[in-house]
C-alpha cells in the first residue's frame, strides 16, 4: 500500500473538508489554492499550505503523494496543464461532479499520469474551506471509478474515501454521469424550477412555503456557478434525464386536467422513494473482492451497477455490502 | 374574547397534535375520532375523547365550543352533516389544505353555521396520533381565511393558531388555493416525479442519491392517499402550476440541448429561493390591525397579499409583521 500521502489542489468546501478529514485519519496532508481566502483559512484550521500549486505539485510528485484536484470544472483543463509540467506521472484523483468530461481532458492533457476518478456526494450550498466540516463525508456515497487500468491507485483512492468516513460506490464515468444526471443535476434544476414557480405565486405563496416547499428548493440555493458547471458538464445524460421528467410531469398534468387525478404519479412516486430509502438501509449481503485480481474492477463495476458499497477494505481485499 | 373550549373531531396527525397544543396552553379540549386506535392513543396522551362525533358535537353546541375539522377532505362532506345535525350553528374551523372546497362544503350543508376556514402548514409525511406533536406548529404559517363575514370567530381562531405557536397568515380561500398549489401541491409532484426518475436510473443511482436528491424525494414518502386529495382537491389552480413548471422546466431542457446552457433557470432559481429566504426572515416592519372594525378583514386580505403575518393579539388588535 502506498504511503498515505495527500496534495489537495483547491481548498474550497470539498478540498478542505478532505484535507482535514485525512489529517484526522493520519494521512500527510499539503495542499494549494489560488484562493488568498481559503489559504488563510485553511493554513489556521493547520493545513500545510505550500506557495503555489506548481511547487506542491512538484513536491507530490517527489514524494509519490497522491493527488486530489478539488476544484471545479470550468478550472480542471488549467490546473491539467500545471499538472502535465510539475507532476506528469503522479497518482491522480479529483472530486468533480461529472466524470467523462475529466477523464478525457486528463488523456488529452497528461497522459501518463495514473488517474482515477473520484465524486463524494456531498455539499454544494456553501463555498470556501469551512474548518468544521471535516465530517461533511460521514456516510456518503463517494464514486471511485473503475474504468481502470490503474488498479493499485484505485484502493489509494477508495482508502482515502473510507478514511474521510464516505462509503465507496465503485462505477464507470458513463454510469456515474447518467445517474449523477437523475439525482444530483436534475434535482437542482426542479428545485430552481419549484423556486421561480413559487416565487411567481407573490409574497403570500412565499409566505406560506413550509416543509415541502423548503425541502424541495433547498439546492436552488446553492451558488449558480458551481450548479451550471455541474449540469452544463453534464449536458447530454442531463437532457435525457430532464425529458423523463418532462414526460412523468406531462403525464400528470394530463390526468389531473383530463380525469382529475395524480393516482399514478403519487403511486408510482411514493414506490420510488420506499425504493430509495430501501437502498439507504444496510444492506445484508456482504461479500469480498480482492483487489490484486487482474478482474478486480470489472467485477466491481458488475457489483456496483446493482446498488453495491465497499464499505471496507482489509489489505487488499474490498468489504462489499448489497 | 369567547371561552376556549374546543371540540377536534379526527384525531390524526394534525388533529392530536392541535388538541395537545391547545391543553398546554391553558384550552378545555375535547376530541371525537372515527379511529379507534387515534382513540387509544390521544385517551392516552390526556385528551378527553368522546364516545363518538355526535356527541361531541352536541356537547360543543351546548359549550359553544369551537369545533375544529380534522378530517380529510374526502371525509369531510359526511362530518358535515354530523355538524348540520347536532351543532348547526357551532363556531366551525378546519384544518384541511384546500379551502375553496371545504367553503363550498359548509355553505351547502350547514349554512347558518360560523365558519372560518384555516390551514397549518405543516405535516404530512406520518399519519395517526402523534404523542410527542404538541410544537408540529411552532413558527409554521397557519393560514386563517379571511372571506369573512365572521370576524368574531376568526379572532377565535388566530387565537388558537397562536396559541399553537404557529404565525397567521391571513387569506382568502381562493388567494390561498392558488399559493398553495405552488408551494405544497406542487413540490409533492414534483417530489414523486423526481423519485421515479432516480428509480428508473437503477440501483446505482439510487445508490448514489445524496442530499440533493434527499430532500428533493422527502414529501414523495408521504401517506398516496393525503397528497392525491389534496392535489386533486385543487385541480385547477394546480394545473396552473403544472403548466408554470412545465413551461419552466421545458425552457431549460430547451436552452440545455440547443445552447448548453441552464444559466437562466439557475439564476432565476437561485434568486427565487433568496426571496424565500429572505421572506422568512422577520419583517421590520410592523403594524396594529383593530379587529373590530368593520373593515378588519378586508384590510387583513390586502395586508396578507403583500406577505404579512399576524403574530400575537392583543384585545381586539391583532399584531402584523410585514
Amino acid at each position: 500500500m502506498s504511503a498515505r500521502e495527500l496534495c489537495v489542489v483547491g481548498l474550497g468546501l470539498i478540498g478542505g473538508s478532505v484535507a482535514q478529514a485525512a489529517m484526522h485519519a493520519g494521512w500527510t496532508v499539503r495542499g494549494a489554492t489560488a484562493s488568498a481566502e481559503d489559504t488563510a483559512a485553511a493554513a489556521e484550521a493547520g493545513v500545510r499550505v505550500e506557495p503555489d500549486v506548481a511547487t506542491a505539485l512538484r513536491r507530490a510528485a517527489a514524494d509519490d503523494a497522491l493527488v486530489l484536484l478539488a476544484v471545479p470544472l470550468t478550472a480542471v483543463d488549467d490546473v491539467l496543464s500545471t499538472v502535465a509540467e510539475h507532476a506528469p506521472a503522479c497518482r491522480l484523483t479529483d472530486v468533480v461532479g461529472v466524470k467523462e468530461p475529466v477523464a478525457a481532458a486528463v488523456a488529452r492533457r497528461v497522459p501518463r499520469v495514473r488517474y482515477v476518478g473520484g465524486h463524494p456526494m456531498a455539499g454544494t450550498t456553501r463555498p470556501g474551506f469551512a474548518a468544521d466540516s471535516a465530517e461533511l463525508f460521514t456516510g456518503a456515497p463517494w464514486v471511485v471509478s473503475v474504468d481502470g487500468p490503474h488498479r493499485a491507485v484505485w484502493t489509494d483512492v477508495a482508502g482515502l474515501a473510507l478514511d474521510c468516513r464516505a462509503v465507496v460506490v465503485p462505477a464507470t464515468a458513463a454510469d456515474h454521469d447518467a445517474a449523477a444526471a437523475r439525482i444530483s443535476h436534475l434535482p437542482h434544476l426542479l428545485a430552481a424550477v419549484l423556486a421561480a414557480v413559487g416565487a411567481d405565486g407573490g409574497p403570500l405563496a412565499l409566505a406560506l412555503g413550509a416543509g415541502s416547499f423548503t425541502d424541495g428548493t433547498r439546492v436552488a440555493g446553492a451558488p449558480p456557478d458551481l450548479v451550471r458547471a455541474m449540469c452544463e458538464g453534464n449536458r447530454s445524460a442531463l437532457v435525457d434525464a430532464l425529458d423523463d421528467a418532462l414526460g412523468r410531469l406531462g403525464a400528470a398534468r394530463g390526468a389531473l386536467a383530463s380525469s382529475g387525478t395524480v393516482e399514478a404519479t403519487v403511486r408510482t412516486g411514493y414506490l420510488a422513494r420506499r425504493a430509495f430509502d430501501a437502498a439507504r438501509a444496510p444492506g445484508d449481503g456482504s461479500m469480498q473482492v480482492d483487489l490484486e485480481s487482474p478482474t478486480a474492477l470489472e467485477r466491481l463495476r458488475e457489483l456496483g451497477r446493482l446498488g453495491a458499497r465497499v464499505t471496507a477494505l482489509h489489505g487488499s481485499r474490498a468489504q462489499v455490502m448489497l
